[in-house]
């Protein structure tokens, strides 16, 4: 890694907006795709994203932005996407230059939906990028604190630990303190999953369930997860560390969670569909909740997920929140 | 266990007064032994708690209240202590009766500040309970909610199980599930320590820090109280399971916590005397910080407990909370 790597993100949702910010704080230029021609316009008159934290003002000379992902994919050597995964099949699909020699991080809370592959997987099959060159940024991490520069925490994950240290190193500032970690495949799992803890953290509530029982759920949610994960990729790791646990926790208890305000609703008595509509989002959750589910069916041995199979029940078998979650209590402890 | 035991409950603060409501779902008669003369005669005439959970209605016929500790120790074969820690000692002091074949449940979430021992480790050196006749009752459990019959977890620990069984099915309930433990001693350092825990997550908030930080030092917080129950009490235990996890959440992350509520004060600058006046109480993670330092000094190989320590130094050395929380920033991760 003589001459600086080039970096760039592909994106413009709140946490590739906080991405980019934290980038700024240490290189002097940063790559940066969005497929919005207006959200492009806007930052070039107005500094500011105009959807997502524009409390945050850029520096122009510090953006190279652009709306031709293939532009911005041939600029940089470390491709940071930021897309959600219910988008990101389509937007690979523009790609047309060969990027198997770039790094790949992926900071999608996800999986593809298309394929239930971790999106690390799914650039190892498709891409052929060799896993030492793929990396995971996880939190707990709001974006909008980010925005606030409120003291945060990052993981980074890759096998190939000078990778992992460069990549951190460049996100790192005085209000960003940053973490490696070579348990890529356990992190992507746990951004996943942490998602349908926190649409279930959001049905309890909207069913009317209190503090006490939320501490309950969180105490099921991460030993569930450590089983979840333990079956999909055996290693030695600490579930209890900030990349799981915490992440967990920052999004099953704010608020401000979109996955949790979706549960809420669905617990309050929408539908799925008037939920989404109400929200004009999808949460991610929404669609971690099929994936997770398929991978644990397809399992011999199957691992217990009654928080997951729960959530499954209500948002895709359509059965009643308030009795799939009396059932749920019971096999809780 | 053949003809019914008789229970009784010492102290009337809100968690003793939801023990009682519990309790109520299930005995014919409670044994409850209070200090106050007033509150007592409230009970009698209103039959409500005049301070605590004034909301919960007991029938008269279900109880037998006093201001005699002796009477009540007297009347019950299993005794269930409330009382704050700071003041169970001299409350102990007025008991005169030979105690030593009786059942001794601490509900106590404390240490004794005067010896450093655990309440369960009291009742065994001074009064020769043996440790199968002592159990502890832990949550996560919040009174108020108790009080509002939402449903919540308790963790009844005993070495002798089938006494563990006996309080769990006298204190569940439709809103009350119980589930019971051996780790009697590892249960009461947790329900001691994460008051602790919520003190300096009250702190953070009152500096301003956001909820990205909470949920790291919630994630390393229980790190760190694995490490210190480990190293008292050495056995097979998942830190996971709601005894101690789950208890931790609902004090760290709740605004009722009072401990969460004094470190908040303390972190905007409050000192620890007019934190206490404005608060008109001790919050028991005061005594507990001070406990579990010394507990730790006296260990020739210390454990690491940098948020243990960080709160210990803000309250007992008058260091700066800002220049504290700063420096413990670096040790999280």
């Amino acid at each position: 890694m003589d001459k600086p790597l080039k970096y760039a993100v592909f994106g413009a949702g709140s946490w590739a907006t906080a991405i980019v910010k934290m980038l700024c704080e240490n290189l002097n230029e940063v790559g940066w795709y969005m497929r919005s021609v207006y959200t492009k316009e806007h930052l070039l008159k107005e500094q500011h994203n105009p959807n997502y934290l524009s409390s945050v003002e850029f520096h122009l000379e510090q953006l190279k932005l652009s709306n031709d992902i293939n532009e911005i994919a041939e600029y940089a050597d470390v491709l940071i996407f930021v897309i959600p995964s219910a988008f990101i099949h389509s937007e690979l699909q523009k790609l047309n230059i060969d990027i198997s020699k770039k790094t790949i991080v992926s900071a999608v809370k996800g999986i593809m939906p298309e394929t239930g592959l971790l999106v690390g997987e799914h650039f190892h099959e498709v891409y052929k990028i060799p896993y030492d060159n793929i990396a995971v940024i996880a939190g707990p991490c709001h974006a909008e604190e980010v925005a606030l520069e409120r003291l945060s925490y990052l993981t980074i994950s890759c096998s190939d630990t000078v990778k992992a240290n460069h990549i951190a190193k460049n996100l790192s500032s005085d209000y960003i303190k940053t973490k490696i970690s070579d348990d890529i495949i356990g992190v992507e799992y746990a951004v996943m999953l942490k998602n349908i803890y926190a649409i279930a953290a959001g049905i309890a509530h909207g069913l009317g369930y209190g503090d006490n029982f939320q501490s309950v759920l969180m105490s099921n949610a991460i030993r569930e997860m450590k089983r979840f994960i333990k079956k999909m990729h055996k290693m030695k790791r600490n579930i209890n560390n900030s990349a799981y646990l915490g992440d967990l926790l920052v999004t099953g208890y704010s608020v401000f969670s979109r996955n949790r305000m979706f549960g809420n609703m669905i617990g309050k008595g929408y539908t799925v569909k008037s939920a989404q509509m109400e929200m004009n989002m999808v949460a991610e959750g929404y669609y971690a909740t099929k994936s997770a589910h398929l991978l644990n069916e397809k399992n011999k041995k199957k691992t217990q997920l009654p928080i997951i199979n729960a959530v499954y029940d209500i948002l895709y078998e359509n059965k009643n929140p308030k009795k799939v979650f009396k059932k749920l209590t019971d096999k809780l402890d």
